[in-house]
């Protein structure tokens, strides 16, 4: 392979990566398990809900016009005739001149068409005492008013929140279709790599993207396994990615920082299935690997753990949006860039910054540092037809 | 009890849980279960990182000075010594006139200050041709450039991101202090409630508030633990309490919303233990009760899901945040407010909006309704001091 790569823009990498996105079957899990997950399939109202109109307050049920003009004064006189209990549902009708006891959430009988609150009411003996006039329809909650039968609830793609399980409880679904998790293998590559727990010897470090990616992995709604750390060998390398193949659905192999480790990762790649593209016009991120073997992308993430990231955001974001049938969600926020950033036309940047008030200062570290990782608050990014942003231009801040 | 609740305000009521929150204690965990953790201790840099000044390029380190004057018509002749390879660390030093092949990410030779880039140099033979001048320190890191041994990365009571993983591995640590998930005990309780897979008779609803306390407790870090629906019992609803006692942190019983089944739920805690307030100034959430049995804190939220979950947000937030000693952390944007919201002086209200673009548009649904709470993008808050907010007006809209 030559010195310089061919580089690809980043639309034409993320038109690959979307052509190459293996489709995860849906599974069924128990509601709880449905957190976090993407919906696989429409939910609607298999019913309407409520199933039946309900008081909304202590009180007691009524014929609205039998309290029309009731005030302190001249209170409106009904005669109680039972009191409904909370999950009672065979009710008496309630005529004219009636009333019943119907606590917050219980079924209002045929008849009541609302509800005096227990607070302006009084019961006598045998009557209750209404001090003040009901509307039809006050305090009350009618059947179907939360959802009606049939009602589209949730589109697939969803990403389901505490919320949305509340609501899939109330609508009946013990069980849930998701999209299975992507299983994310992670390898990281290098000679010069050691284990978090030893200490580094000169010209070592220790392994930064295991944990970066499987951080990512998990926040993605992932299931990663690592395949830790393989020498630069040739065989051993095969011999990881050939066993990742087999149980993950999308492989990250990191590292190869170095002209001729890429080369060895692409050239793998390549004997085991087609290496779509190799060096992408984006920064940092450039030599990045986008490739398949059989079914399932691998891709080569830069050696530097922060470039490693911006390629997971800026690449993989999509592949797995892609897979999950969910698209991309991320947290934006406007602010004022403090700056400017300077970049080429042609090629797409990916800034860190840190947002101070609405201000996005950008940190530029020398790349290889990983301290603007947790210093810095997100990405700006410089589009490919711009040269650069100005300071005092408003720019879109990718969140972390 | 009395009909009218003796209503105290949400600070009160904060300054009640801040006091009542069990301190939880610190464990250590495998450096990849720290994600989305609260850091129990502060972290440092224990040396170095990284601990060896490395190139960021592919190319030859070298004197910069060396290279002054250098082009592409008069390069810089340099004697090639060596290759240095990725993790190698037994380097000899560099003399004038010298250079050493270096991979992006090795060592840096004792002498050299620069590394001129592979794409502007040529090899001939025994020798190196560098066609473009280097300044000292160019296309280096360092050592210490990341972090410098006794450099405090981490505060206490961090959320623990994917980037503090890479770079908490990058430090070093294989373990990390984390504070303990406090155990929430969820309980549901209603006779009108039935669960999730049955189809409810007339008087009946589905369980809701199981579902959207867990999904609530897991997105704060916690560790549920279901207890399932418990009848208007007063000794099933003191069995169940007991036996969350014995196993849980903090303890979430929702429904009673009516006065009677609110009035047992606070008679039982009281018998228990204390009943500190029943009854806040806070709109929904009105009836929630705040108690301790032992060092359990205990609160009963108000039956309504929706009601229920601004409860969650508006307290169970500060006690879960005074209990991880990590504090509250929102998603919070501004917007303007597209219609009134009128509120009562003396009362907190929150009303949840929908995000149009810019514009916070006021969802008011019947309480007892959860479509607000899937329809919804977060909540508006009316301070106590305010009669309401105006229309135009800009607010924060604390996002889901």
């Amino acid at each position: 392979m030559s010195l310089f790569l061919d580089l690809v823009a980043v639309s034409e990498a993320v038109r690959v990566l979307h052509a190459c996105a293996p489709e995860l079957p849906t599974e069924l899990v128990p509601l709880p398990g449905a957190l976090n997950r993407i919906l696989a399939a429409p939910v609607a109202a298999r019913e309407d809900i409520p199933g039946f109109s309900r008081s909304v307050v202590d009180g007691y049920a009524v014929y609205a016009a039998d309290t029309t003009g009731a005030g302190e004064a001249i209170p409106a006189m009904l005669a109680i005739t039972g009191r409904i209990a909370m999950g009672e549902g065979d009710i008496p009708s309630l005529s004219r001149g009636e009333c019943m006891y119907v606590p917050t959430g219980g079924i209002l009988p045929a008849g009541a068409d609302a509800v005096a609150m227990i607070e302006y009411s009084e019961e006598m003996g045998r009557d209750v005492l209404v001090r003040r006039a009901v509307a039809p329809g006050e305090n009350v909650t009618l059947r179907g008013d939360d959802f009606r039968r049939g009602d589209p609830v949730f589109e697939p793609g969803r990403h389901l929140s505490p919320r949305d399980l509340g609501v899939l409880g109330g609508l009946g679904y013990g069980t849930v279709p998701v999209i299975r998790r992507p299983k994310i293998g992670i390898i990281s590559t290098g000679n010069e790599l050691v284990p978090v727990d030893r200490v580094p010897g000169p010209g070592e470090i220790r392994d930064v993207n295991t944990y970066l990616c499987y951080g990512y992995a998990c926040e993605r709604g992932g299931d990663p396994e690592l395949f830790g750390i393989v020498p630069d060998e040739r065989e051993a390398l095969e011999d990881v990615i050939r066993r990742a193949v087999r149980s993950c659905d999308l492989i990250l192999v990191s590292g190869g920082s170095s002209k001729g480790e890429r080369d060895m990762c692409a050239a793998i790649i390549e004997e085991m299935g087609t290496v779509h593209i190799h060096g992408i016009a984006l920064a940092p991120g450039k030599p990045t690997i986008i490739g398949t073997i059989g079914a399932t992308p691998v891709i080569g993430l830069p050696g530097h753990p922060a470039s490693s990231y911006v390629v997971l955001i800026a690449l993989v974001d999509e592949l797995i949006g892609a897979m999950t049938r969910s698209g991309i969600h991320r947290r934006i926020r406007t602010a004022t860039l403090k700056t400017n950033i300077s970049s080429a036309r042609g090629r797409e940047d990916y800034v860190r910054v840190r947002l101070e008030g609405d201000d996005a200062v950008p940190l530029f570290g020398k790349s290889g540092l990983t301290n603007t990782l947790i210093y810095s608050t997100g990405l700006v990014r410089v589009p490919e037809s711009r040269e650069g942003l100005e300071k005092g231009e408003e720019v879109e801040v990718i969140l972390w």
